[in-house]
């Protein structure tokens, strides 16, 4: 069966993902496929509002598992809603964050553990998963210190995950890894510490090899 | 081991619990004791947050598993911040509502099924569960009733489970009987139907013999 065009990009903060995934879906476009360049938390007019939820206010303002438990539900509705439908009319979907991103960060950087983040996951996503992901690879002190001068930028508004220390970003990081040791068919890595050039070829080259004679 | 002083009001659209949960809390009180009477979706402030999210908006807003999940996520930050430290400190706690509305609503009234919404509560709470349940039982047209009657006082603003149907509120009251069955130890059913003063009078009397020596 053909890979689904589904295709998810995550990383730890500061990892550049966001805007190679918009270059990804330019590039799409460009090749005059119908493109849904979309996020997570978030992506519905209901998940954004659970985004609220999630991305303001203090760290310690929601228990991970709560945390976990927010992140799947805005997730459900994100793919009912937005996904499956574009997938089901032949668009290629591109997320910003997925559920990877749960795993790291509850299941690794809150220690919830893989078990319980595996079992939601499970639950309410059944078999459904990414065609492909692209892990955006940094090393946490070059991710933080991207990702604070952004922060600086836009005001600390969104800037709640950012604020968790670094202790806290080296285990996120180590999930990611873990999963694209575990998953090597659906997750590709991304060394984005190279330049924005060698990156933006990574990407194009992992992309031809994972859908092969689809993409010019 | 006693049984925890942790009281759940149960029950469909105009069963009358509300009112019951508020009167039996001043009646402990009435004793000196320690009481938080509290509710869910709710009872602190991130779960009020999301509160807002699940009882406002069209009927057809969230998906069902959404809904559960949001309705965990409340419950979570709720015990964890609210029931379980009262408990710690001796008060008594009741909350209208708890986990065997997700049980039947989620599961039996929108049919996601007792083996998904039990795989998350014990995820969520693990084997933390109320000391007493009663389960205010009324047969669905005269809740349906009553509840009309109350949401015209409140010009439908929360009234977004009353507007479901006649047959989802009667999978919702199958979904309660079959909770009370099968853990009669924790279940009591209230025959919710009679006058105000019978059901308080069988209320007192279920407090009486599940926590002897305990209540004047």
């Amino acid at each position: 069966m053909a890979r689904i065009r589904f295709i998810t990009f995550e990383g730890g903060e500061g990892s550049g993902k966001s805007s190679h995934a918009r270059r990804l879906a330019d590039w799409l476009k460009g090749q005059g496929r119908e493109v849904v360049l979309t996020r997570e938390p978030g992506g519905t007019p209901g998940a954004e509002e659970i985004r609220k939820l999630l991305v303001q206010g203090e760290a310690a303002r929601w228990e991970p598992m709560t945390e976990a438990l927010l992140h799947f539900a805005a997730r459900r509705d994100h793919v009912a809603k937005v996904v499956q439908p574009a997938l089901a009319r032949g668009a290629w979907v591109i997320s910003d964050r997925f559920a990877d991103s749960t795993m790291a960060y509850q299941g690794y950087g809150h220690r919830l553990g893989a078990e319980a983040i595996d079992l939601l996951r499970r639950l309410v996503l059944g078999d459904f998963a990414p065609g492909l992901t692209l892990l955006f690879d940094v090393p946490v002190a070059l991710g933080l210190e991207r990702a604070g001068t952004r922060n600086v930028a836009v005001a600390g508004a969104d800037g709640r995950y950012e604020s968790m220390g670094e202790a806290f970003h080296a285990r996120v990081r180590d999930g990611f890894l873990a999963i694209a040791r575990a998953e090597p068919d659906r997750v590709a890595v991304i060394d984005s510490a190279q330049p924005m050039e060698a990156v933006a070829a990574a990407v194009a080259a992992v992309l031809r090899a994972r859908y092969p004679g689809e993409i010019g």
